[in-house]
């Protein structure tokens, strides 16, 4: 017997047949014995409609109205799913976040759990309730409504998971798991057992998108162990108890179930980043911080920054990363502040994609770097900028050369599965 | 200046454009210098859509998780409306009903106002803030979320209106007041300036459907003044200070209003009645409520009731009428209860309609059913039935007949407008 939180994102939810399956799921665990609670996203498609009705209504929104509207979505799946396992005879029933209540703070909108009065949920789940929660919503301390940012669902069931202590969260999505690369990129991809937190940090910072940053860091400071595994599963598929998917855990528990790991868990591709250069740039203190003040004034995030060797004695150029989304605006921005930067061209090209090795076995281990950079250069792949933290490397290339760098680099790390793929 | 509560139902709430002309009469209103709460009903067709979500979920659905999901439609219109208010530089908030709170007791589903905390809410109105406040939903003694009934937001606001002490209650509908009859009927019907609340109640409970019938009960109890007016007006339209549409109003304030009013108010007309004849019932004790006692316990809704003299000795015919939804199941019942009532054939008619002549003036005058008789007579109509309250007499007439019938009552009760059409 354990007590377990599961949580089914809105690709799940969409619609009571689907609702209909994600209860049959819920209801075979709680049949094995075990205490259940249930955090739930709203039907897919359905946040990004309510999201519209706000901005029609008020371009420049109040967040806490905001919060009204968009938490509505799992309100509406947290009531089918306590209704549609009753239909099968279980004891259920919804916890919206002001009757838990889930305490938030900071912004409406970006709201963070600061506590979760757990003695009534806890209660109801010892007697054989199962507790449905409706995820991305909470309340402030002003009792109004708040929602957690797009994705939050995934930080909900964490957050409920350390409330209530579980022993296991589960997060159910469309994938089976967390594998060493993209399936879609390579065959031979496998699905990994365990990944840290770290790790998984890493891999979602880096475009590998299975969870939310924020659920990772809150159960890593939780210690809350997830699992990710897949909702589209049949009547007779094993229960999440035998771990089909891939476990989440820390650097301790990794290293009593792997004692022979990998130097490298996986790589991650991100074809989201354009690469800024500006030309002749003066060499001089504050040179750097009239660049990437205004930008951060502005909320643009650059992720990699390279300050090349100036061709010219006193000037140097700069290279730098944004997300594409933001390319115009940095531009714009840049422009704007030439003269105050004193810079002679800028350069963008939206056509790059960050490639990323990471393992947390690196960080006793030279040489991954050295082998990154041999193997590209076999393949005659250039390498236009690099970063690394503790647990990975980061190389910028020319995107068409993504699936290719990818491909080499799992091969390479002897990530490939042996006999068949996963 | 005067504290008003404004409701606005789900024609006028569908989509954010029709939201958008919501918040400017009740904008107008506030710049007038007004103490201004707002009432809003879910978008047209949404609350629909999440009854048919729970009964797809569960056919015998929890009222309490029913109540979750369908007073979410509410929500959402309510942080639209605040959202939409804000654009246009008015200070507004959304008070849902757990925030209010507005506590309701009985059950979930048909909940009923018990008593709303008004302090907050008159203060943010006092500050010149708006309250929005989504209707049909309140929360119970469980701190659980519950729904008051389709129709329910009629209901909300003239709870609120009575918690502010508010001057007015406007309503705001698809029509721009009550009338004297359908005048989809009636080119000649006059829009009334005032009526009483219990000829509002013998009118909508004919047919005339403009309120839910409990909100005018409430407003009868609690004294509160309801102004019904449409919703589709433009930007130079009187204010609803100006009492463009109908006010439901206590008998008193009718006679300081309107001394020289009309023995009749209206004429209403109910097509979806169905008329039930059971011959030759035994003539003894206990025969009509072996027919009637079942039928209640069904559900069944029965309202005229007609025991002719009996063809022969010992024996009686016995005519009724039932809701036309409800014909099948009463027959049904009926004959299986045929050897225990012991009728000899059962006739049934759906082709019928009832007419209704109300006004509170005839409580004072006689004569009132004579003319209705007298002219219905004059046209050769049947009357298949009558009923008769202190402020109301109904006959079963062909349905055929309906239009009519309430033609010519309308002309012999002097009701016809004079000049134009309204």
């Amino acid at each position: 017997m354990a007590r377990i939180v599961m949580k089914f994102g809105g690709t799940s939810m969409a619609g009571t047949e689907r609702i209909r399956r994600v209860a049959n799921i819920v209801r075979r665990h709680q049949e094995a014995g075990h205490e259940v609670a249930v955090v739930v996203s709203a039907m897919a498609g359905e946040t990004d409609r309510l999201v519209n009705f706000c901005r029609e209504a008020n371009a420049l929104y109040d967040p806490a109205e905001y919060d009204v509207v968009v938490s509505s979505g799992e309100q509406v799946t947290s009531g089918l799913l306590a209704l549609t396992l009753q239909s099968m005879g279980c004891k259920a029933r919804s916890w919206l976040g002001w009757q838990l209540p889930m305490k938030t703070v900071e912004a409406h909108s970006k709201a963070r759990v600061d506590n979760i009065d757990s003695e009534a949920l806890i209660s109801a789940m010892q007697s054989g309730e199962i507790a449905v929660i409706p995820g991305f919503q909470g309340v402030s301390m002003e009792n109004r409504i708040t929602t957690m940012g797009r994705g939050g669902s995934d930080t909900s069931a964490v957050a409920v998971a350390a409330a209530v202590k579980a022993d296991r969260c589960d997060i159910y999505t469309d994938v089976d798991g967390v594998y060493t690369t993209d399936p879609r990129i390579v065959a031979k991809a496998r699905k990994l057992k365990y990944v840290t937190y770290e790790e998984m940090l890493e891999l979602a910072s880096v475009g590998a998108k299975v969870l939310q940053t924020r659920s990772v860091s809150l159960a890593m400071k939780e210690n809350v162990r997830i699992q990710v595994l897949s909702s589209f599963v049949d009547e007779n598929a094993p229960l999440a108890d035998d771990m089909p998917g891939t476990m989440i855990v820390s650097d301790d528990e990794m290293e009593d179930v792997d004692m022979e790991r990998q130097l490298v868990t996986g790589i991650a591709h991100d074809k989201n980043e354009s690469r800024v250069v500006l030309t002749r740039v003066p060499d001089q203190p504050g040179a750097v911080s009239s660049i990437f003040g205004p930008l951060a004034d502005a909320s643009i995030n650059v992720d990699m920054i390279i300050q090349n060797v100036g061709r010219d004695k006193g000037e140097t150029d700069v290279t730098f990363t944004v997300p594409q989304a933001d390319l115009a605006r940095a531009q714009a921005l840049l422009e704007e502040k030439r003269e105050a930067i004193g810079y002679n061209r800028i350069i963008t090209d939206a056509h790059v994609a960050k490639i990323s090795v990471v393992g947390v076995g690196m960080k006793s281990h030279a040489g991954v770097a050295a082998t990154m950079f041999k193997t590209l250069a076999d393949r005659g792949i250039n390498v236009q900028a690099i970063s690394t933290s503790e647990i990975k490397v980061s190389v910028l290339i020319d995107e068409d050369e993504t699936e290719l760098a990818v491909r080499v680099l799992h091969t390479a790390y002897g990530l490939d599965a042996t006999d068949e793929a996963a």
